[in-house]
Order: C-alpha cells, then structure tokens, then sequence
C-alpha cells in the first residue's frame, strides 16, 4: 500500500462530495426540484455510453467519460453559472482555472495533472472528445425544460432564437443529436413552452 | 439520423431520471442529508478513475466505469436494500432481474443486451473488474461513516466485527484498499463511531 498516494487520493474523494450540493438552474425531467451537479455528471456520462455512435467522428469514450464526470467539480469554488448569462460566463473562466488547480492539486501530481489536462481540452473544445462531450453536456438541460414543460425557458424568458443560437454547438460534436434537437426546439414552440422573440415581446 | 434508435435512447435517458429519487440509508460526507443513486454512482466513478492504481490485477477501466454507473439503475423499480440487511438483499434478487429487463429494455436491443451483461457481470463478481466495481462500491459509503460520525453503524447499531465480515469482499478487488479501510475501521474503533459486539450488549 501507497499511504502517501492514497491519503492524497481519499482528500480528493472527500472534497468532491461537495459537487452533491451545487445546484443548477435547470430541474429533473419530471419534477420541480433542480439538479445538482453530481446528479447531471452521472447523467451525462450514461447518456454518453448510449449516445456514443452518433458522434461525428470516432471517439475515445473512456476520456469523454472522464471529461464528462470531472467537468463541473471547478464548480464546487467557482459554483454554476447559467448557460444564458454571458458576462458572468466569462469573467467565471479565471475562478474556474483557480478551482481546478486547487481541487485537482489535492491528487498525486501525476494525477492532478492528467485531471487538469483532461478538463482543459474539455474547456477548449477543439477535439472530437471535448465536442462530443459538449453536446451531451449541452444537451441534457434543454431534454430536462422539454421534459418539465419549458423549464428555464419559461422561467428566464430565453427565447427560441437564442435556444438555438447557444445549443447549435451540439453539431460540431453530432450533427444527428443536433437534427433530433432541431425538431423538439420546433415541436416546443408548436406546444407554447419555447415562445419566439416577437411572441416574448408581445406578453 | 436514426430516429428509430434515438427514440428508445431517449426514452432510457429520461426513464434512468428516476435514480435521483431513490435514496439510499448512507449520508453525505459532511451533512446529515441521505445520497441519492444517481449522485452515488457519480461518486463511485470518479472514486474508480482516481482508485485504479490500487487494484489486484490489470483492469480495463471503461467496463469498470460502465458498471458503476449502471449498477444501481435496478433500484429504480427494485429499491435500494441496506447491505446488512441479508434477508431482503436476497429476496430482491428477482426484482432486480426484472428491473434490468425493463429498463435497459427501453433500450435498442444490442445496446440492451449489452448493458443488462455488465450488469450481471457486476452481479456475479468474479472478473477482475467486477470484484474492483464492488470494492469501491463498499468503500464509498464505509468512507462516509468515518467522515460524519458513525453514521448508518450508529444508526443500525452495527458493530465492528460485522462491518469486517461484510466489507472485507473489497480485499478481492484491492487489497491495498483493503489494508488501508482496516486502519480505518481501527481508528473508528478508538474514535468511539464503531463499537464492537461486546460494547454494544452492554448499552
């Protein structure tokens, strides 16, 4: 046994149960209570296993995985912010960076820096894992609002132009889950729970 | 695309929604608020990744992390069952088979088979990375015992020499990991958070 190792290891095991009490701004598929993101971490990662054959390129699942199950601990410092409030986005990218250095420097360096690596090509989204990755991160919410009636879409006013303009990222990782996504934007605003931007103007 | 897939996919990514309201009898960490499955098998993953070193043999680590996320998605229709609690732990091995019909059965049927098969190879434990799965899979909540206070042994007034009996399974998947949770039962011991036999007559 490495006790200096595993000491390390067991730190890092114990922070991250913090990720269990951020919450998101979206909520569960059928009900009212929003989800955490250690709940959405697990979600995306089994919807990447299903989900894998239609990404656009081949890819290496085991890192999607990775990606997708490390992604928001830098939330547990830098907590959430809402896919639709661009400032906050921006500025948050620094206290990400800190929180990822902090939380993954609780590991063996060799691991931290596997981690931190990981989750920096997720963050640049230039590969096939990091854009695949993202459209199932990207995708999960906007099933969850379809799902629960409008959800955030309601709740934030977020109009259909902008619903598409911010998830039309989903086709760089799979144009099939984005032609799917396409069709329930469309059967959403025939249902009322997605409104237009001259329909949100007029109420 | 292939909507006819996509369909039954999206029918088991919303259906697997409900793991989020199974609730299971160990706490958090750090609070004295139950863990739902969902955020446990997260837990477990991640644990996986960062744990692999320290298994017994060579083990492909995406089956690993497969299994782990899928282990618990029976409990949706079959409930989760305390570990010491062997009676209903074998009664309700029936209702776990049905439920992985159903719900991987939601499935395309390939992607059905194939997970309803790492799932009964989690069940069997006898590969190498069934016997890791379920090392960590005991590990996580025995961790949170020791992190808030005794927790469900307080609670179920379970003692020591039950705790070794039932947890020492983690010694087939790591016997590092073992030797480690062996140092931890002893100081929980000392702490006064884990008694033993004896100790809990004379209450």
């Amino acid at each position: 046994m490495r006790l200096d190792l595993l000491l390390k290891q067991m730190s890092f095991i114990h922070e991250i149960d913090k990720l269990k009490y951020v919450f998101r701004k979206s909520k569960l598929f059928s009900s009212d209570r929003h989800e955490n993101d250690a709940e959405h971490s697990w979600h995306l990662a089994v919807m990447a296993i299903v989900l894998a054959e239609h990404a656009n390129e081949p890819i290496d699942i085991l890192k999607v995985l990775k990606m997708l199950l490390i992604h928001d601990i830098v939330e547990i410092d830098a907590g959430d912010v809402f896919l639709f409030d661009s400032v906050v986005r921006q500025n948050n990218a620094v206290a990400e960076a800190k929180a990822a250095e902090r939380i993954f420097g609780l590991l063996p360096e060799a691991q931290a820096a596997e981690l931190i690596a990981i989750w920096e090509e997720f963050e640049a989204a230039e590969t096939a894992e990091s854009l695949f990755a993202r459209a199932i991160d990207n995708l999960e919410p906007l099933l969850q609002n379809v799902s629960n009636g409008g959800g955030t879409w309601e709740e934030f006013s977020v109009s259909y132009e902008k619903v598409i303009d911010k998830k039309s990222v989903i086709k760089h990782g799979s144009r099939a889950l984005w032609d799917f996504t396409e069709k329930l934007l469309q059967e959403s605003h025939k249902n009322g729970i997605l409104k237009k931007e001259e329909e949100l103007r007029t109420i």
